[in-house]
C-alpha cells in the first residue's frame, strides 16, 4: 500500500516524464506535480520542443491554488529565455512556497541558476529526491547538452554463444516478440537509428518504429564508406523518415548528387577509405541528432565500441546455442590482448522477457 | 524496460488517478491520457467534485491534437449533465478516434451509456484494459454509488496473538512508523473515521491526518450510545474537522443541545439502548459520507463485522506475542460456533513493512 509523501508525488512526475521519452527531441523529458495543503492541484509534462514546459502545464491547471503550494519537478526549472519563458520566474510569480527537484540541470545555461533564482525569492528548494531515476530518464539529454555528441545505445540480439546468425547466415529469428517490442520502443525513444550498408543491401529494412500504438520514426543513418546504398532501397524510397548516409571524401560525386536529389542527406566524414566514426558523431550532433540507436552488425558494433562511442549496451539473448566456427558474432573486432582489458559493462541490469534475457549496462573501457 | 503500448499509457492514467484518492469526495478518481500518432499530447486527472473531469483537462492540453487521437480513460466517460457537462460529448466534439476505457461506470446515470454514446458517433471503444486495478482504485465510489452506503475499511493493529493491548491495558506502541504512515494515508483517503466513545474517553485523540506532505482530515464519527463524549475532548473542541456522534433516542436532550451548540452533529440511530449500526451507515450515506475508516476497539470491530458492514479489513501485525488471558483482542464478539462459519478474508494481500506485516482482504461471511 502507498504512503502519501514527497516521494509518492515525485514518482508520478517521473512516470509522466517517462511517457514522453522520444518526443521532446533534444529537450529533456520533465514532469511536474503541484500539491497544495496535501491535495493534488496540478499535473503537467513537457510534450515537445518549443511547447510549454511541464511546470507551465501544471501551474495552469492549478490556477489560484498554486499559491503556497509545493511543486515537484523532475529536473531543475529553467532560468533562461529559450523557446519559452523561464519556469523559475513563473514558479515565483505564482507564489509557489516549496520546490522539490529530482536533479539539477547540467545545461550550462541553467546549471544551478534556476535553483539559486528560486531561493533568492524565498522559495524553499530541496534537490535530489529520486535523483538516480531522474538522471537515467534524461541520460540522452545530459550527454548531448554537455558534449554536443549524440548518446549512442548499442542494441544487439544474439544466441547464448554470442552469434547473430548461423554458419549459413540464417538469422530468422533470434529474439522473441517481447524483445522486438522493446526494440521498437527504443527506436521511438531515439532520434536516429544507425546501421551498416551491409544490412541495407542484405535485408532492405525500413528501420521504422512499429508499435501497436504508433511511434516516432528515427532518422535512418547508414555507415556507407563506398556509397553502395541502392537507390531503390526502402530507406531511400519509402519517405517514412529522413535518411542520412555517412561516407567519405573518396566517393563518386555523381552518385552523391543522385542520392541528394531524392532527399537523402550525405555527410562526408573524413578523407580516408573508411567513415571516420568520431567525426560522424560530431556532424550528427551538429544536425541536432541527440541520440542514436545502433543496430549494427558485428563489425560496426565492434568499430563503434573500439572508438568508445557507445553510451549504453543492450543485449537480447535468446536461449539457443547455434555454434559454427565462422558464424558471425555480435561484436567483431580485434579485441584486447588480456581479459582484464576487455570492455566491461557497469550498472548492469538483467530482465527476463519470456524466454529471452535482456542484459544492459554502461560500457567502461580500461 | 518498457514497451510503449495501450497498457503503458493506461498505467499512467491510473497512476495519476491514484494520487487524487481522497480528494474527490463521493466522486470517483479518474485519469486520462491522450495519445496522437504514437505521441503523448495530453494528460489530466479529476481533482475535486465540481471541477473539470480528467478528460477535460487532458483534451484542453491536447488542443487541436485531440483530433484523431486515442484517449485512455480509467473510468467510462460520463454521458449526463452533472456538475459539469458530459465528457462523452466533449470526446466526440474534439474528434477523438478511439477511446480505451479501463472499466465501466456502475453509476446508473452512466452505466454503459457513455460508451454507447461514443460508439454511436463512430468512435472505436475498447473496455477492460487494466480493469482490476481500475476497479480497486474506485472501490469506495462503486459501493457508495450503487448502495448509498459508505464503504467501510476496518483497520486494526495487533500483536501476533491478536491483542491490541497488554493485560494491564498498555498499547504504546504496537505498530511501527511505516504502518502508522500508511494509516494516515488511509485517513486521507476516507471521508470519515469512526471510533467508539471508549477510545475518545481513554485516548482523547484528534483523529486527524498527519502526513509529511499534509492531507485531508476525515469527518470524526463516534459511536456513543449513552452520549458520554466529553465536551472538552479534542474532537469536540479542536475545530480541525467535522465531528458526528452516533447515538440513540434514549439520550438526554440537554446534552444533545450542548454538543450541537459547539458544532457537533448528532445522528439518532434507533430507539434501543445501543446504536443501530446498519441505520447509522444509512444516515452517514445520506450525509454524503461515502467512505469510512473504522479504527475501533475490539467491541466495535466485532459489532461492525457481525453486522456485515465491513468492505475491507486491513490488519497490521507487530512481531510480538504479549499473552494475557484477558488482554483485549482486535475483534471481540461472540463468534461462530464452527470454524467453517468464521468470517473469511478473500483477495488476500500481504506486505512486509520493516518489521510489521500488513494483511488485507475482503471479508466474506458464510
Amino acid at each position: 500500500m502507498d504512503i502519501v509523501n514527497d516521494e509518492y508525488y515525485m514518482a508520478l512526475a517521473l512516470d509522466m516524464a517517462e511517457r514522453a521519452q522520444g518526443q521532446t527531441h533534444i529537450n529533456p523529458v520533465v514532469g511536474c506535480v503541484v500539491v497544495k495543503d496535501g491535495v493534488l492541484v496540478g499535473i503537467g509534462t513537457h510534450l515537445e520542443r518549443g511547447t510549454p514546459h511541464a511546470e507551465v502545464h501544471a501551474l495552469n491547471m492549478a490556477g489560484d491554488k498554486a499559491e503556497g503550494s509545493t511543486a515537484y519537478v523532475t529536473l531543475e526549472p529553467c532560468s533562461h529565455y529559450g523557446t519559452t519563458p523561464p519556469c523559475s520566474e513563473r514558479l515565483v510569480k505564482e507564489g509557489v512556497r516549496r520546490v522539490v527537484v529530482a536533479c539539477e540541470d547540467p545545461n550550462s545555461q541553467v546549471a544551478g541558476k534556476g535553483i539559486a533564482m528560486l531561493r533568492e525569492h524565498g522559495i524553499e528548494v530541496e534537490v535530489g529526491l529520486l535523483k538516480d531515476r531522474a538522471l537515467k530518464l534524461n541520460d540522452k539529454f545530459f550527454k548531448y547538452i554537455t558534449t554536443g555528441l549524440p548518446y549512442v545505445t548499442l542494441k544487439t540480439a544474439s544466441t547464448l554463444d554470442g552469434k547473430v546468425a548461423s554458419r549459413t547466415g540464417d538469422s530468422k529469428w533470434i529474439s522473441n516478440e517481447a524483445a522486438r517490442e522493446q526494440v521498437h520502443t527504443l527506436r521511438h525513444r531515439h532520434q536516429g537509428i544507425m546501421v551498416g550498408v551491409e544490412t541495407v543491401i542484405k535485408d532492405d529494412p525500413h528501420l521504422t518504429t512499429r508499435l501497436s500504438v504508433g511511434g516516432l520514426n528515427p532518422t535512418r543513418i547508414v555507415v556507407d564508406s563506398k556509397l553502395r546504398t541502392p537507390l531503390d532501397s526502402n530507406i531511400v524510397k519509402d519517405g517514412l523518415a529522413q535518411t542520412v548516409i555517412l561516407t567519405t571524401a573518396q566517393i563518386d560525386v555523381e552518385r552523391v548528387e543522385n542520392l541528394k536529389k531524392i532527399g537523402v542527406t550525405i555527410l562526408i566524414c573524413g578523407e580516408g577509405p573508411r567513415v571516420d566514426l568520431p567525426l560522424a558523431m560530431k556532424k550528427l550532433g551538429e544536425m541536432q541528432i541527440g541520440s542514436i540507436l545502433l543496430e549494427g552488425g558485428g563489425k560496426l558494433n565492434g568499430a563503434m565500441l573500439e572508438a568508445k562511442l557507445i553510451d549504453r549496451v543492450i543485449l537480447y539473448l535468446a536461449p539457443k546455442i547455434v555454434g559454427g566456427m565462422n558464424s558471425p558474432s555480435s561484436f567483431s573486432f580485434e579485441g584486447s590482448e588480456w581479459m582484464k582489458d576487455a570492455v566491461r559493462l557497469e550498472s548492469l541490469e538483467v530482465e527476463l522477457l519470456d524466454d529471452n534475457v535482456c542484459i544492459s549496462g554502461i560500457p567502461v573501457w580500461s
